[in-house]
């Protein structure tokens, strides 16, 4: 395969830094139109790289962007799907240069420097590798498969109506594998592939005493504070072994075999790295398992968010009306994201004390998904970061959650594989998000090594 | 006495309502310069009502305007003390009306029409009475003794400058008796005279775990939330009995007698009433405690505040970096506000894990405070209120704090008397403060009557 030439690096660079100053953020209704801007920006840049068709899917919610390239109908297809919106910036103040003003700075793991900004990770550096790679194969003549493009801007916010656009699109979106990069890997020096994501259900809840702000002075103690009630419930969502209490939770989740976890333990990990990479005195999970298993064979639930109250500078004596929480849980094989919002949202009111009222509102959901080592899609892209990064990649289950794949098997019939190139320390959903450059690259590289070993065992196996 | 002229109603009303249009908000710091407004606009009032010294006096934080008429050596002094700072108007969006242009309403409790604003009530209005009230007595003559004013901008922030300026001004705030009105009574037909006041520390915590805002799938479960950490935390802080857990934390307080809790229960209180008015479905608190004892002569530990991680539209799947809460504790006779704090202090750092650190701010705080029935300054009261209700008061424990009263006592030598006009449902430190015109008044024609009774009551000790 053709490497990059570094003029086409340069304006591979230029060209990802002017989709990320679009601030395509999806969950605040303010930024619509550039939700629409980069819409458009990938449709164009969808054209530019080969693809014959592009349409924008308008959706009740943000577009979806399509592309295609068919080169012969005897050929295998593969379906491309990231998303070109981001997750919020905020907090904004921590930020060391802004968000939505790309700059290229090195870091200790990045060496040859890595672009920051919100999204230069998650996703558009990463799905823009594979419009680039498209780019790639169609100059030098060497596509050799059909490919389809799905970019999405709602993934950030729950996938809400993509869904309905898959089942209404069967036939248009029709494919032998999907190829998904918005996950990670384990280092620059030891790539991995994701064979696992956790499910996810994403709840809000709300507490409401009086039914006004009330002085503290007159009322405290007499009245339940929505606060310390709040606090007082969720505490009581884990045991003191970390476990969580929510009757029927753990139903139906499969204990991994020792095998498994052993096979698990040996991928290389250093409890003092991680430590000191977020800099936390020691590490907090559920007792009996490890950190890395804490974070992928494990359910959790975690509170994103907590408010009530005053907030502002110095002190204010009052207890609030009302208290808020945004709590999600991460799910495993064997959990249904429904039903578990649903013991969810029985367990919460259970426990509330008569003196409260409790809303609970169900935000998105989806399951958790298990890529085989045996799927030839998965064997593929193992054969091609093993080329380019020289090591064979490990096989990894991750802790994240991509709702829609699931789904894409149950509608669509294949398989995804994710063929993930950021870091953990990629700071995705945080403050100073980047995106390496050498792993930008590598990418653009791979991908095109993915599709021609794609259809070699294809055609290996039709023999 | 004299009874007011309805041209002097209005009048009194519109001074009132241009000082409520002064955001004199003590705890934020863009508004000093209305802070400083408000302290022009005091002494310009004292010295309009008879008072023939008037200054400010800078602190380290917001001004003290002084006044006094000093009519006869020979004669008592009353110090008046009040503050015309107020409270943040937090959340602004459910004033019904904008909380710095005041506006006139009928409301249920008051016919005659209440006077909506922040700082209506606390403390405006009310320190506004003593200020006609002096300007009634000067204009008629009736003067009976010196008077002193001292209006303070920090109440609502903590009095931190005032204890230095006490100490420092012990000669020119030298008085017999100090006069307070910034508590409430029981209703317009049942007056009541506050004997009690609840002492305050109030305490911010923040928790810290990873250095940055983390993706709740790549570490979740894995390691500690900061907001999981403290809603476990804060919610340890009561037991199942919705007593205070921190050690130590009850000492010194003493138990209140079956005679005074028989007496206590004695005052008229409706449980429907008080549910319906905040619109609660049961009441909560202390097991064994009624809900007056509750809210007046048992310490409590109520959150002020409470926020971390992702609090917007929409969801986010975070883990934050830090989780913030301000908690606040009022306390009865018997227990040191400095040494609450540092036990809440050493109790709130011993019962974090070792997955994250603990930072505490000490807020301000203040000791708890009686008045004696057998005080000449509480009976002078109670004539006073008898004259003009036409009903004997009830002495009444309060739940507020005053924290710089139990410091006059200290550094002053003279008893404080609580001449509330206000009511629990006027809503301050809410949204929708108001003051009944019915209470702005009774207090302008009780006060006066107070001066009368306390000079004679002295004169008769003296005999």
């Amino acid at each position: 395969m053709a490497t990059i030439l570094p003029a086409d690096k340069q304006r591979f660079i230029d060209e990802l830094i002017d989709l990320l100053k679009i601030p395509t953020i999806s969950a605040d209704s303010k930024y619509n139109d550039d939700i629409k801007k980069g819409a458009s920006w990938v449709q164009n840049a969808l054209s530019k790289a080969g693809c014959t068709v592009t349409e924008i899917f308008p959706t009740k919610g943000h577009p979806i962007v399509y592309g295609e390239r068919l080169i012969d109908p005897n050929l295998p297809t593969v379906l491309v799907y990231g998303h070109y919106d981001v997750q919020p910036p905020d907090p904004v103040e921590l930020w060391d240069s802004p968000p939505f003003e790309p700059i290229i700075k090195k870091t200790d793991l990045h060496q040859e420097g890595a672009i920051f900004a919100r999204g230069a990770c998650d996703d558009k550096g990463q799905m823009y590798m594979h419009i680039k790679a498209l780019e790639m194969m169609v100059t030098h003549g060497e596509l050799p498969c059909n490919v389809k493009f799905m970019i999405e801007g709602e993934e950030e916010v729950g996938s809400d109506n993509l869904e309905l656009f898959i089942q209404e699109h069967k036939e248009k979106l029709a494919n032998d594998v999907i190829l998904i990069s918005d996950t990670g890997m384990i280092s620059n020096t030891q790539p991995s592939i994701t064979t696992g994501l956790r499910g996810l259900s994403y709840m809000e809840v709300v507490i409401t005493g009086p039914n006004r702000d009330l002085h503290s002075g007159l009322y405290g103690g007499a009245v339940a504070n929505p606060i310390n009630i709040l606090t007082q419930m969720i505490a009581q969502l884990h045991d003191d072994n970390n476990r969580i209490t929510i009757p029927g939770f753990y139903e139906g989740v499969e204990d991994s075999s020792k095998e498994e976890r052993a096979e698990m333990a040996k991928a290389p990990f250093s409890l003092e790295d991680y430590k000191n990479e977020i800099k936390i005195p020691a590490v907090h999970g559920e007792t009996g398992y490890t950190t890395l298993e804490r974070n992928s064979i494990r359910p959790t639930l975690d509170v994103n968010g907590i408010w009530g109250g005053y907030t502002g500078e110095g002190a204010k004596t009052v207890i609030a009306s009302k208290a808020h929480a945004k709590i999600s849980m991460r799910l495993v094989p064997g959990q249904d994201w429904e039903v578990i919002s649903d013991l969810f949202t029985k367990h919460f009111k259970s426990i509330a004390p008569e003196s409260v009222s409790v809303e609970i509102i169900k935000h998105h959901g989806g399951q958790a998904y298990v890529t085989p080592t045996d799927n030839i899609g998965y064997q593929a892209a193992h054969k091609a970061y093993a080329e380019t990064f020289g090591t064979d990649p490990i096989p990894q289950k991750g802790g994240g959650s991509i709702p829609i794949v699931p789904l894409f098997e149950d509608v669509l019939g294949t398989k995804s594989v994710l063929m993930g190139f950021g870091l953990d320390s990629d700071a995705i959903h945080s403050p100073n998000e980047h995106f390496g450059l050498f792993n930008f690259f590598k990418g653009i590289e791979t991908i095109p090594l993915f599709y021609k070993h794609y259809v070699d065992l294809v055609n290996e196996n039709k023999n």
